[in-house]
């Protein structure tokens, strides 16, 4: 663990200059609006570590794949997060020295804040070059979340002495990806031009013919500049800027920048609207911007905040959190998705996860507009044809659908048979989302639209990879790796089997609704996707009904899979803490043959179908698991705090807790320099709601809550959105404040009791901490 | 299937020409002689599809490993067998033109023979070159077996009108391998040097510091040469030798090589000894060489020949493979191993696999003198260090060894870790394979000299492995891939349990030998492994005798492993034969989740443990295990052919011949251009001595034979080697006739039948195939 940053509640903030925390914080501090996304790279040169970042959401790179050992079934290529031209460049020499942090003679006062309140990033510092000279520099920039193709910097020097000053704003589109498989670079510029204070540069991936443009254009204040010289090569184009600088007189340069890409535009009128971009964000000017930002952060917070009052660090890390997904997914666009990484690394390749589904959805269900999660669902749905694809690869008939397990157009990006053959539970999340979206919404429309030729295929997938045993008289799903990849290749994963059962069950119970909401549109559907309704949904019924889900009668358990029981049954306290995480000390060998869960398997499906069990089951199982587990992922205490507090064990729900806020900032994991992890961001939120704030959501679609509070918090809210309910839920260590922000009146289950909020209004009750763990 | 290659008893002969087949006979014309060995690259320049390769035994280049996703224990590097500089390369001009037969206007008689009985490789051809000159070629060219430091090419042509020839024969360091990981060439060339009619080359390998010397003489006859031009630049050297030739008058080229490496000499004389061969061999002279040469072979011949009348592609066959063993390994170097591809290609990376000790033991046992498998198994005593290391790696603990699945000089080259980590009883075959030696040769005392070291690594491996399940009440040995790899990561495959008992107990067994014949060595190498005996051994016996061996009561058949009954039993001669090789057309998913079986895994254990199990249980076995294989590997076939032969199923037994005898020679498997599958050419020979011959060596240490005949074959018969015995077995429709070549009287059994042969007499007994099936 690496602790390097302060603790404040709005802003992320480095004090002190340390070349060694750069790569870390170049993740920690990244920048994003939906449509685009930059690592904090720093503007002027660094010969540091850095991992460069700027990426364009939805473009991406199929990459010839390079594994050691080819199996059939393998995707050939797969999509790469790519990293795109560097916009944000602004060299500076003084007085002929470039001015690079890593090399200079001194930094003092050097201070880096993520502004979360705002989405503004800035430095601050004072420089010694290696020529004596000493500036002072802010630095400022953000992605305009109200203009996802607009992006400004504003680089403001004061030197202490009269020095020659030449700023360097560029365009520079030689870069490269550092996953890149045979190292090859992955663009084509086009086109470069510079004229006066302007530059752009037009660029092409060198496969599937994605184009993005960039156009800059600069204002210098405080200053006069003379000589400028406008240039563009091959690669690059900018200005340079040289200016006589005054002892002691602030001197600004702002770089307006547009960016377009051909997802949203005509190929040849690319330039000309990122030129527009940036010449309507230069009219604007940078404060009228700024603006704009704090305006539009300032709505969603609004929606998606969370207060915690007492324990700082919690506070930060959950609004990290918060502000690190809104900046990723603005769900405007149902081309895109929530990447594990979002735009602050490369590192996974491809942009879409089971995550997405699995924990995501949760929190953009209940912080956003219903349209974002809808948009999300519809993603999967344009990528059917390619999971249909994807299962007639591994054999697979009839329109069975098996989605990917890591993708950014549909095509599978994954190459370890154990998990992109395997680890087929992704299937379900997907069904699963559907489900949840409805229940939450109450969008039964969507199984027409769209939903249920996604459940047709994925159940046509379930009843074909179920396979009857002779030996069990059941049916069985053989060699499959469930959530914790702890565990390859195994038989009768419970949560798989469960979950493909629920699939099955599910997709013969949409298929009925559209049938009567809709007899027209069914039969539309099930002509395209060449179904016998009566055939197949008697096929799912009848696997479904008689498939095994292993269990074990000495523990009363669910269990993880039919050979469990037959390994060294050693609890994770039990190991020395040396050899933690088990995955950095431990060969994969023996990972595999212990009994140690990376993350929520069973319990995993224990959580998503809480409502059919009792709570002394949940409690069996979560007692016989939770010391089992290792957590090596940062997808599972979410679940296991929510569980927790479920059977009213407020310790370990308030440790799970601990677990997921704060990963990223303070690197439990010595890997932030890759990039944060989005997705599992949105695990903390649920933690919040769900877990401490008991937030449900069953099948018969009502709004339940059975607030608790960690004895460490003197009290946190949240506010969630519930169909038309828009609601602030307060909790402290006496009671619970509901208020309904909404026009109607809000309706809902507190502590399994029926209570009605009147718009504007709001209800306070006692808290009641033993109302958590009854059904 | 590529059949292009004619029939013959002695000899592999291609007519007529045709690139497309030119890759795969470089493989299958591959020449070795166990120190070096070199694929039937063309001498002249060939500007078409080729794979260069020219090995030196036991040189080898650790590569950088290159795989998608790391896991811990996975090796950093691992041994690649090294394509090293080309040293038949001769060049030729005929009036300007380069002779490339891939460019030529015409080529016409080609033929290219491999001489098996004399190990001479030979072309014939007729060309007319673009510029219309036409000339006959023929090239000689042979790997002494008498001096495995000499190599010798005759280039002999006659043109049909003058012209202007230029040879340049010459050494060739700029070479590559065509799997390196990162495209990286290998060698440094330190030197070069030419003289007239002279040339050579010193390289070194870019690690490890292998060093390895050519040094070439020639000699012309038939013309005078003038003008001669020796060259050498940074990484070639040669001499240019221009010859006026006359209309239809033979020209020849010899070209005398020595090559010497760093294994075997000083670094600073290696120029010089190869200096020394080169010019050794030429004043012996071409004549004189091959004299040794068919000396040489001839003598190899009257040891292993199997000789079949009435079926001259079977005749081929057998001599093909028995051809290739013998020049791969000769057994005179304990460094030394037999590589799956031997010198034929680079394919596999690494040279030993277990397929040495499960195959190509066998093999040596029985035709060469008894050093040759003793050096097989010091090969591996010497890697114990690194076998240990490897478990150490993996957390195992006190010396339990782990042998490498692929290795050159005892690390691990693979990683695909359900193989590296789970393909564990490649350590039972290590083990088994010195029981195999000791019966087979009676030489306990090498048990105490370096065995009994080996027998206690393994077996603290094994008694670490299984962990005890108190589900089962049993050990367990979870997470392996049998034998069959067409199963990944299953628990209990009884292939490896079984073995791992057999470990468990004959290391015990072999403790008891030591300390009863050499108690003071038994107490230094139990000092030396820091064994406490009784406690240690107690631990084996505890494990061995209570571990799992899944056994199905329905069918009566040992289980392939526990879940093996969970999947659908369908047979192979079900599936459709457009889905065979079922790797070729399956996605490993589901060849994963299926029944089917690449190659011998339970059989496999009843083929090493047969004695152990009446006829009727081999056969229920055999009857249930035969339909589900799909023989994927070349190492499978031989074994169902022993054990049909062995309960009495003839047609079987020869239908699993055929797929194994001519697997290159025919090119079953499309792959033969890769190189050669040396070690299972093995298995053809065990096939016909153990299968049809029925040859067995029990835990008695007694040699039985149960001979029976395939109809399709007149007679057959081979000579083996057994202790002091050398006899000759011919085997009729009507009788078996067994020679005795041995000074003493020999003593076997016969059908049962205990006979005795006094030296140089013979016994002719009736043919009973009855007896095959009896125990």
């Amino acid at each position: 663990m690496k602790q390097y940053l302060k603790q404040d509640e709005w802003r992320i903030i480095e004090e002190g200059f340390d070349p060694d925390h750069h790569k870390a914080s170049e993740s920690i501090f990244s920048l994003g609006n939906g449509q685009m996304g930059q690592r904090a790279n720093f503007e002027e040169a660094w010969s540091g570590p850095t991992l460069q970042g700027s990426y364009i959401a939805g473009v991406y790179y199929p990459d010839k794949t390079r594994v050691g050992w080819w199996k059939n079934g393998y995707p050939e290529y797969f999509a790469k997060v790519l990293n795109s031209p560097n916009w944000i460049g602004i060299n500076v020499t003084v007085d002929g020295e470039m001015l690079d942090l890593f090399k200079a003679q001194k930094v003092d006062n050097f201070e880096r804040i993520l502004d979360m309140k705002n989405g503004v990033l800035s430095r601050r510092f004072s420089v010694i070059l290696n020529n004596g000279k000493r500036l002072t520099v802010k630095t400022d920039r953000f992605l305009s979340m109200e203009r996802p193709e607009t992006g400004v910097v504003k680089y403001t020097m004061t030197p202490n002495e009269d020095c020659k000053i030449i700023f360097t704003p560029y365009i520079n589109g030689d870069v490269e990806n550092e996953d890149a498989n045979y190292d090859e670079k992955f663009w084509n510029i086009l086109e470069t031009n510079a004229v006066l204070n302007k530059a752009d540069l037009l660029c092409q991936t060198k496969k599937l013919d994605f184009r993005v443009s960039y156009a800059m254009e600069t204002e210098l204040v405080g200053a006069e500049a003379s000589e400028e010289q406008p240039f563009s090569d091959e690669l690059h184009s900018g200005n340079h800027i040289p200016v006589l600088a005054s002892k002691g007189k602030e001197i600004s340069l702002t770089k307006y920048v547009g960016v377009a890409n051909s997802m949203n535009h005509e190929k040849d009128e690319l330039l000309s609207v990122a030129r527009k971009k940036a010449s309507e964000a230069k009219t604007l000017g940078y404060d009228t911007l700024l603006k704009e930002q704090i305006a539009h952060w300032n709505e969603i917070w609004e929606h998606s905040d969370i207060k915690i009052k007492g324990d700082i660090a919690a506070q930060q890390g959950i609004r990290f959190n918060i502000f690190h997904l809104n900046q990723t997914y603005t769900g405007e666009d149902e081309r895109l998705n929530v990447g594990p990484k979002g735009f602050t690394g490369e590192k996974y390749g491809g942009s879409t996860y089971w995550d997405t589904e699995a924990y995501c959805i949760p929190f953009f269900l209940m912080t956003s507009p219903q349209k974002v999660v809808r948009n999300l669902l519809i993603y999967r749905y344009k990528h059917l044809r390619k999971a249909i694809e994807n299962a007639e690869k591994l054999g697979f008939t009839n329109g069975a659908a098996l989605y990917p397990m890591v993708t950014m157009n549909g095509e599978e990006c994954h190459n370890e048979w154990e998990i992109t053959f395997e680890e087929i539970h992704r299937n379900g999340a997907i069904a699963f989302a559907i489900h949840n979206y409805i229940r939450h919404t109450g969008d039964e429309k969507y199984l027409e639209e769209y939903g249920l030729e996604v459940l047709i295929g994925i159940a046509r997938f379930w009843s074909q990879r179920a396979t009857f045993s002779h030996d069990k008289k059941k049916f069985v799903i053989l060699g499959v790796t469930g959530p914790n990849e702890y565990e390859n290749n195994v038989n009768n994963n419970w949560y798989t089997n469960k979950i493909a059962q629920w699939c099955l069950n599910y997709a013969r119970e949409a298929s009925e609704i559209v049938k009567k909401n809709n007899p027209g549109r069914f039969s539309e559907i099930t002509k395209k996707v060449n179904m016998d309704p009566p055939t197949e949904m008697g096929v799912w019924k009848s696997v479904a009904g008689n498939i095994h889900l292993p269990y074990n009668e000495e523990e009363e358990v669910f269990l993880q899979q039919d050979g469990f029981m037959d390994k060294e049954q050693i609890m994770a306290d039990e190991l020395s803490p040396s050899v933690r995480p088990l995955n950095q000390h431990w060969s994969w060998d023996r990972i595999l043959r212990s009994c140690f869960i990376k993350q929520a398997d069973t319990l995993q499906g224990m959580y998503l179908f809480e409502e059919e069990f009792d709570t002394e089951t949940i409690r069996r199982n979560f007692k016989f698991y939770e010391p089992r587990t290792v957590h090596e992922s940062s997808l599972s205490p979410c679940v296991h705090n929510i569980l927790a507090a479920r059977i009213g064990d407020l310790d370990k729900a308030y440790e799970m807790y601990l677990r997921t806020s704060r990963l990223d900032i303070d690197d439990y994991n010595r890997e932030v320099h890759e990039g944060l992890h989005i997705t599992s961001m949105a695990g903390t939120w649920m933690s919040i709601v769900e877990g401490f704030g008991g937030k449900r959501v069953y099948k018969d679609g009502k709004l339940r809550l059975y607030p608790i509070i960690p004895e460490q918090w003197k009290e946190y809210s949240f506010r969630i959105r519930f169909r038309r309910h828009d609601l602030e839920v307060r909790v402290d260590q006496e009671q619970v404040e509901i208020i309904s922000h909404a026009k109607d009146e809000a309706t809902l289950t507190l502590y399994d009791k029926e209570i009605s909020i009147p718009a504007g209004k709001s209800v306070t009750i006692p808290l009641n901490i033993k109302y958590h763990v009854k059904k």
